[in-house]
């Protein structure tokens, strides 16, 4: 792994209308000399937090309060957005799965920009940016001419769009679990309906945050955030909008499917006491019958018919009869 | 199918208050020479998305902003309105259900004005803008009077139209569903109520954004939307809101339909195992009694008795008359 | 019936401080002359809504907008209120049962005020307007002195009179309920319940809009409507606010007494499972006893002893009693 | 009784910051005296509301507006304040118990309040405002210093104080509920947690509109409402807060109980159900084997064994000690 | 224990930029000399509430709102803010878990704080506020630069921080009893999870009204609270939101607890009935065959056939089989 390397280098791209550079810099201060040049803007990408004395210099040279570097480091922290006059901080939660729906990670993506210059800091290096380093190459991309409030909104766009690949999943494993509990396969346990519910919860809460964020970004009269590329953040908001509701829409499907997997277990239940009931019902008092004849009192005049056994026989025919007649009735089988 | 013609050829209606005339036009290049008549207003309908090219055209002729287009072409588009400085535009879906309430489709159409024209853009061609063509032709008709606002509007009108078809025909689904639950007919199975429950969702979740739509533009200050036909407007989202109660209505009642049906389940395990208890109870001491008469123990004085076996069967007689009346005490048959 | 004539024939109530005339006419231009005279205001009660050719009349003299006449014909209009620059229209809804809870009807009224007339407009002829009139030939009734605002105020006011009288039937209705379910009379069905709850919503569903009407009324800032008489409005207001509220509180009683009939079925399903219990679990394995002693091997010593009988009696007996204490124990019966 | 006096005998209570004295009128024409000198403010508590003559009197001299006397009357109006030039009316309710939380009475207490005097009306004699009498002959209490609206507010403050009383009660007795419900004991009816929300309600429909009148006062910028006096309403707004969470706390713990309550039902049921299955699944079978030598055949050989029925024990036995393996491994008992 | 001297013995830290000091004082009347000095600011803990005197003679240097000492005293205040012309006054409770989750402890803290004091009101003497000591130790510390109000976001903050702590604490409770449920473990009670509801609520109680008052201070305008440093108490505002939103989810997770467990109970009781009606649908026939053949009648052909007994096994056999395929065939074990 080039972890380590990864570390101490920093992905510098400088850009502007005409003009496209990736350096590597080893020395954060080389990052002063960035921030010079006012013509051009640059993204600094940081792949991981473990080298706390990088990020302590990179906060030195962009003025970044200490409240903002100790929220970048917390990876437990909630999405918000915070404007200060030179700059503006975003912190975002990035969402992907391995294979499956169960094994959803969240991880943290913290962003920082002002006038000339875009930070993003990530948890753990990961290529999540690659869209945005092939849009940006293209000369005539809006990642290049539009300023870095639209940078940012490119970078959270591309988070966003993660989300819907994770609700796509979401929704066909719902589906499936429906399709299970409606054919009554045994295979289906409750617990899936749990985990699903549990994993929702942890989808919602942390694409809640980030339709809170858009909105401030819309309502937002920091200068850093052109009125002109509302429509760009307009647009996320929307989609921010459009995954809360997928998701409550999938919510009120669980708990429509735990219902319907309650009523179904009453209907088993229903039939297993029908099962009972008619087979108890049919030959507890034959089996009483069969035992009066079976007592051995000395004067049981019956026993002695010639077609007492006979009787017995029709008798035990017509009760049976009677209860099949009374049960079909009934609906009970 | 003319649907190849369809894609190259437009309608074009340029109509004024009294002036009417239908155009069907290969070439999009000559929408320029409509537009250039601000004396006259034009609706163009584009029947399908099929043709990237034609929209590519359009958008350039009417200067639509890029992500318009990629919203009119990503016909899972949430409804929504989006104001420029030169146009409007607007996201619908359309319901409409081919037999059954089962069959919902929605499909999506988009609308975009400006000062003298209207574009329409249906996802698949349908005649759902019959009525519209109709009023045009009528020369007193409003819509060749009041402004490209009220044209939208129309349109948006006989697009919201058709959620009451589908409103009336799910009530009667759901009314029809009640009767069979309260009747107890067996015939309803579970899964009608839970199918129900999830169009429901699915109507709800094309509507809810449609009633936002409007109320952003009875909001509005754009000077393409005018004052003087608000009451029209008025008139679709009062529409709009009482289509949401009526559904909340339904949601309502489904919700409680599943509980009758889950309280039904119980009344007749009740019953079931009523029917179990009293047979079980009556017959189970009686079998015991007869099983001690059929024992084979030498010394059993009782079995010598001459009226032994006479008194065994008032034994069982007043044990049954006894559990009659208890049962019948207790309500339970 | 006297409807073909009331349809033709137009009752109308011409008014001042010190004036009151009460007029029949057939003509509807004669009300022309009425509206010239600003110094009396006048009331013109529209019984039924079959003429639809009077309503056009009416509508053309009073200048009512084409989509307030759609309103006022279309019965199942949702309440609501519109102001226009010279009048002010207003849909209601009237609710009155004819005997018991079970049977609520609906009936529209609307309502149209300029600044000298107020038009009613009911469903179907009905009576409920008299207390209005009985007011009206009072020579110091506030309905003479305040403005046509007071006047549609009292009309409604006379209107949500009759929810109060709805509400008290229905608490009724819901309190007897309660007490069956609680004294656990089966004649209570559970549809009834459901019933309750459906009928309830009906009533909301009219009643919120009302509400909705009141409050924005209280807020507008039309010249028609007067500041001094918002006290009266209020009064309305705080009343629609009571029968919600009154509404909301039956619909949680309705809630709590589905459940309440619920648990008490799981009650009386355990009382049912404990009587088979305990009947079965005494003399199943008494039965399986006498069973062993009327097996027929040859080689069975008890069987010779001359107390065996006796013994087995004497099992048989400690095992009720040992069964017995158990199940008291255990407070199974 | 001194009602009879009570009714025609007014308590009026001038005072000033160095003045404090005790009239009882019968004539109310004698508050006009009162009213007139404004350097000393008044109150006058109306105990009860049976004698409308005098009302009529009050109304007229203070002049109330009518429908401020209609309310005052009507004993079901909902707590509201109304704001007039003059004055301002406020509707409360009070609540008290006799002796347990079940009988809970509530009883309105209506506030009227000008520049320099207070009206207060009770529905019936009660002593809730002997701690105000208390308070006003102490000639430092803020009650004689600060305006009428302070001297409201205490009033209004003193009934608030009592809910605390009604919620302290009403805890104990939930939690009393509660501790019954998790130890089991039979003696807890479900009706009484059914009678508890129902208790609950009604009080909540009490507080709610106490809380709203209070936010109105805070709001208000009636001439009548001193700025500097507001840190006491903000208190008594606090309480009213405090009280209602206190409710809605209950709520949630009685919802709570009733489901613990219906989970203890079903744990109850499966126990008496594992009873009935660990004794039928013992014994049926071991019936049904004493059953098969029960029977009479000739050709029975294993009868004839010396040591069939040793044989038969031992079955016996081992199909009791496999069953006993086999509950005690499903953990049945 | 030095409980009695630390109620008359006042700890007192005076600090500026450059100077730091701590005094031990008795007499409160010291303070005044503190609150002369407006160069230096100064901290005042009051470590218990016992000495009423103390506070009297606090409140009386300090211009401290009878009221607001009236909330100090009545431990049981719901948190809240409120501002002075000359002071703001902060209650907020303190939560700490002696040892497990369940025997959370609730405590008041009350802060008051002008333009150079900051006084902290103790419910008991604890230790919470020994972070902040040894912050203030630090000359760099902002504690000492930025104003009071800063100092008293540090409290706040400090105590926030102890929510975490119980959150977590509470996490891991719930996870537990969650795995234990799935798991199916028996020694999971449903009083458990209960209590663990309870429990919540209580710490619901507690939290909500504290983001409340910092959602206040952030929009308040009050002099003493500084703009620039609204950043901190936006990070504590934004810690309350994600403890409630922690504390939303557990509630939500402990309520899928309880129902799982309920669904689980059904699981359980329909393996019960499966059993017995399984074996009882087995027997019950058998043992009716077996009791046939049990009758004493003089005329019973089968009896004396040869194979009689043979075929009679036979039956039994192919009847076992054949109940045996049919509950295979319905998954019944």
């Amino acid at each position: 792994m080039n972890n380590i390397s990864s570390h101490s280098t920093l992905e510098v791209y400088s850009f502007a209308d005409n003009h496209l550079q990736k350096n590597l810099i080893t020395a954060p201060e080389e990052l002063h000399s960035y921030l010079g040049k006012k013509e051009r803007k640059f993204w600094v990408n940081i792949p991981s937090l473990t080298d706390e004395n990088l990020l302590q210099q990179v906060s030195e040279i962009f003025d970044i309060h200490p409240l903002v570097i100790e929220d970048i480091l917390n990876t437990s922290q909630r999405p918000k957005i915070e404007e200060f006059d030179h700059q503006i901080f975003v912190v975002t939660k990035m969402l992907y799965s391995k294979n499956t729906i169960r094994e959803i990670q969240a991880e943290q993506v913290s962003l920082v920009f002002g006038d000339n210059y875009i930070i993003s800091f990530q948890e753990t290096p990961q290529d999540i940016f690659d869209g945005i380093r092939l849009r940006l190459e293209n000369p005539k991309s809006k990642m290049r001419k539009l300023g870095t409030d639209y940078f940012t909104y490119a970078l959270i766009d591309s988070i966003v769009d993660e989300y819907y690949v994770i609700l796509e999943l979401f929704n066909d494993a719902v589906e499936n679990c429906e399709d299970q509990i409606i054919k009554n396969t045994n295979s289906i346990s409750l617990e899936s309906i749990h985990n699903y519910r549990k994993t929702l919860r942890k989808i919602k809460h942390s694409t809640w945050p980030i339709r809170e964020i858009l909105s401030l970004w819309r309502k937002s009269e920091h200068p850093l955030i052109k009125r002109k590329n509302l429509t760009y953040v307009n647009d996320v908001y929307e989609h921010s909008i459009e995954i809360l509701e997928g998701l409550e829409l999938q919510r009120e499907t669980l708990s429509n499917l735990a219902e319907l997997y309650m009523t179904q277990l009453s209907i088993k239940q229903n039939e297993v006491m029908k099962t009972l009931t008619v087979i108890s019902t049919i030959f507890i008092p034959l089996t009483f019958i069969s035992g009066i004849y079976g007592m051995n009192f000395e004067v049981m005049p019956e026993l002695q018919w010639k077609y007492g056994y006979l009787m017995v026989w029709l008798v035990f025919s017509v009760m049976i009869a009677g209860m099949i007649v009374y049960f079909k009735k009934k609906n009970w089988f």
